[in-house]
């Protein structure tokens, strides 16, 4: 089994999600970690890994294998430029960037430079969400026909952190596309958006909403929503359901245990797993493992540079869509 | 408490519904039930009630307090009116009609004539909904943010069926489109609908669907969903959920039986009840039930006539949604 | 199809259910009712039944076909008798009497005038343990191995109503030993029982229990336990489960409705069905029905004398067995 | 915080999840690894730990802190007084010993040396379980009366290992001893076992039996029973019910994904997860935590040395009753 030795740029809190789990996949060591923010010493002390600043020292460190992009998404498109041309195999958090044309032009470079690329989607990873894909690709429910995705946070971001994150259909509901075109093994072309400030009107200076449901037209005939609310206030509410000619199959959400109490008022069960964190800790762990095995067997990486770009067009198509009234075809590859 | 005499005008499967329920409720006698069609001499003999042909014996009978309007749906304007001004209490199934204009002009006499009227939405009194409704009106879940209503069929009619039927829309998704209105307490303003042949390709020869969704605006900002199919293999699938300010809710399918099969393969619960004569059984003996203490009480009826105006504007509205492919506002009354 | 004339002796809350249910047979006439203390004349006014004082009248009547025995336990015997020798097939609630010898000399009356004969065991009848005998029956877990029956009042009965039912083992515990011998298909041998005064001491003076547990040993080598408490607060926990050879089956309660509201503290769910005539109210409707069914097709009742006669000696097994401290064997038929 | 030095003795399936999670703990190092038969020395490479043969370096080894006793039930005891008579504080894997005197012994060796103790009683620490009992001490559910748990393997173990077991009350039930006194706060004072051999007679041999319940009377009044298989086809089932006099609560099992698939057959979800590797992966993690935690802040261990005492004492009396046929009283400490 190959050694695969890995740089993490950035090292906010997705870069040191990616860390824990390297560190335990066997025959994987994290070299160095650049981050020009980061100085918790103590931490870096417990490790051997180096602590930089300048993520070109990890370009330039020909033991590197493989490059982490954990930093702010406007920098992603440079990193994986460099990354490529330096002929490390990347892994990149989604989204790839805000920009079709920029990251088309970055598309090309991966692809003449021959190395892995894996775009970081986790929710694919997620024991549900992929048990349910399988189900559907042995046939289990035949035809998938309808598909909707509920997708809800526990709570609203603060309004500095809505004012930068592009909007909703950009920031959160990117995630719910990649799932969508992932479970029904299609593409999406076309969607109808509508959404609305309900939670905090403020966020409507930002031109953003909260609530929003789309519509989805697949390229196979089927039809679907995804619902997204920046706040649930029960919790992480993570589901998904499709219909087919055979049968139906739903994704129930993670529950923090199995306890159920029963009293006059009736029997109650707990929470969802808080939030991403507790709900996708597995989902992380195995998106490493798997981007370390396709290093490690040069074998594809589960998710590609494409599914990158489709998520990315249809948080645009619907960002149009809710803009416009109208509904929006979405441009395919 | 006062004897109410009834007149059933109409004797099919729904008529019957209804005169079963009707004979068990204390102080209340179907003396003369009227359709061309029925012979069952055999059926008949085992009651006191006056198995006729003709609906004018009924408006005639001065000793009839109020009238059931269960005949095919191109009869019931014609029979709201001969009641009304009877001065006939009516209970009219859905729809009304497919004329808005005529609708109206049954309206104009059914308020001048001053008889109570109540439409047969009988969903509205399942114990899910209502319940559901209650929970809402008493604030349980904050301020109504997200509808979510699942309403798919156990098998999709045969193609005589749908021929006449008036569409998807009009004769399956009015059930949802008067639930949305009920659940939320608000006015949809606004549908976009997509839909599609996926069940059998036949039914586009009549410019219908067997799969959709149609997106629901509402005049309090709230915004929700709709989602019909013919066929769920696995049976009648009832379910509604609402997402609010404080909390969520959602109603489940009522199942067969609270058994749990566990085996190597998984534990195994029973499909839902298998369509709507079990799963509404309770619900059609409750609207009969209130439609009866209505007349007795002499208050409102509690489904009004402007609730079937509502639904099937609704209805027509998503009509044309799907064949524009454009978002439809909805005329208000 | 046999009409069937039906008498009731016994007029309170088990015989109006009865009532009830028998008016809604075809072909069946409840023709007399006997009870000393009835007297309410609106109620009687509205049916064409004779409501009378004696029962002895219904035993004279020869045109009455059936006798349901609804009366106190301690004329159980009494009108068993007289019935059998009348001739007319007998529904008697549960239990037969306090008695074996007394039982016993009433089956053998029974047995020789050829008389239908059904025991009032109305959970037998309920859709989830006929149906979990049913998959056991056609051997869907395999072997039966275990099983565990859970039954809990809402309640406690007032201390007036204790001193005269005989005992929780007796009074209560007696469904659930027919229960477990219905839905395992197996005679108890064996009973050990332990109890306590949990919910109200001073059931103590009486001698009884408000908490028990029964351990069973089956002819076929299963085991299996019976949990009876006077009170959950939660409301009437009827459950049931049995492990086998293939797998375990389960039945669950049965809900007021299937909402499930989500908030901060959890998700929430109805409590059980209030109490036994909510919870069996079809069960009681299906036992009448099968056991008038078995006299039009003159084919055997569901329920047998002898198992009224396990059910008892079973009562005053586990009786005993709390009393000495001490396993207990079970005289077999 | 002071750092911990481990040594771990014996070096099988539980040796390694122990070592597994002991080095992520922070400021723990597992320095010396003790096992005559282990000889995996690709994995030794991975880890700066010395495995070893010998445990007594271990205990000669000045800078190790606590000793994890893994190996054979055989030698707990020696190892017990070596460690103790060391000054190392001591994990010690369950059962302490098959002999209630060498038990006692040990423990007055413990208690002389006042090093810390814990007992590897895995269960405790599994979410549900400790859920449920703060619920209860919460008071969440009042008084506790009645107790129910059930315990069942997927699948019987070799013959081979039933013969050297102990049996099934000592070997698999006294598990379950210690979650019932642990959750319900109170000393059992009575058992009454009933047991067969339903899965495999072959076990009969052995004076063993495969499918077990246990009846127990607490010293606080309440009452409850343990039921084991050694076969549950559909998995490893793992719950527990409490019945309180302000309400119920109910651990269920851990399944091993949140989908339900619908056809036609009904909805089908997962098995339980399959086994205590996999069920319990997090309840071991936390009882290695809160043990270092306990030296650490030098604190009570969670779990103490006359809990193993009272476990293995109600083993004993389930077995004696178990073959005598009556109600064991149990010595209290």
């Amino acid at each position: 089994m190959k050694n695969v030795n890995v740089g993490i740029i950035g090292f906010g809190r997705i870069g040191k999600i990616h860390f824990d789990h390297l560190t335990k996949i066997p025959g994987t060591k994290v070299t160095k970690v650049a981050d020009p923010y980061f100085d918790d010493e103590a931490f870096a002390a417990q490790f051997e890994t180096d602590f930089i600043k300048d993520g070109a020292e990890i370009i330039a460190d020909e033991s590197i294998d493989a490059v982490y992009i954990c930093c702010p998404t406007d920098q992603h498109i440079y990193w994986i430029k460099e990354a490529a041309q330096a002929g490390k195999h990347i892994f990149c958090e989604k989204p790839i960037s805000d920009s079709d044309e920029e990251t088309l032009a970055a598309f090309d470079i991966v692809k003449e430079s021959g190395v892995k690329f894996q775009l970081g989607v986790n929710r694919r990873f997620d024991r549900n969400f992929s048990g349910i894909r399988e189900y559907i690709e042995e046939g289990r429910i035949g035809q998938p026909q309808l598909l909707a995705i509920n997708s809800y946070d526990p709570e609203a971001p603060p309004l500095s952190y809505v004012e930068v994150s592009g909007g909703l259909f950009f920031d959160m509901m990117i995630h719910d596309f990649d799932m969508a075109r992932y479970i029904m093994g299609s593409e999406v072309t076309e969607v109808f958006a509508v959404g609305e400030a309900l939670i905090n009107e403020d966020i409507k200076q930002y031109g953003d909403v909260d609530t929003a449901i789309v519509t989805l037209k697949f390229a196979n005939g089927a039809i679907g929503t995804i619902t997204n609310s920046r706040q649930a206030v029960y919790g992480y509410d993570q589901r998904l359901e499709v219909l087919g000619s055979e049968g139906g199959v739903e994704a129930k959400n993670e529950l923090n245990n199995q306890i159920i109490v029963s009293d006059r008022e009736g029997s109650h069960h707990s929470n969802p797993q808080h939030f991403f964190l507790e709900r996708y800790a597995a989902a992380y762990a195995e998106e490493d493992r798997e981007f370390i095995e396709a290093i490690q067997n040069d074998t594809d990486t589960p998710v590609a540079f494409e599914d990158g770009i489709m998520a990315q067009r249809l948080a645009f198509a619907a960002q149009e869509s809710y803009q416009t009234g109208k509904p929006v075809q979405v441009q395919l590859m």
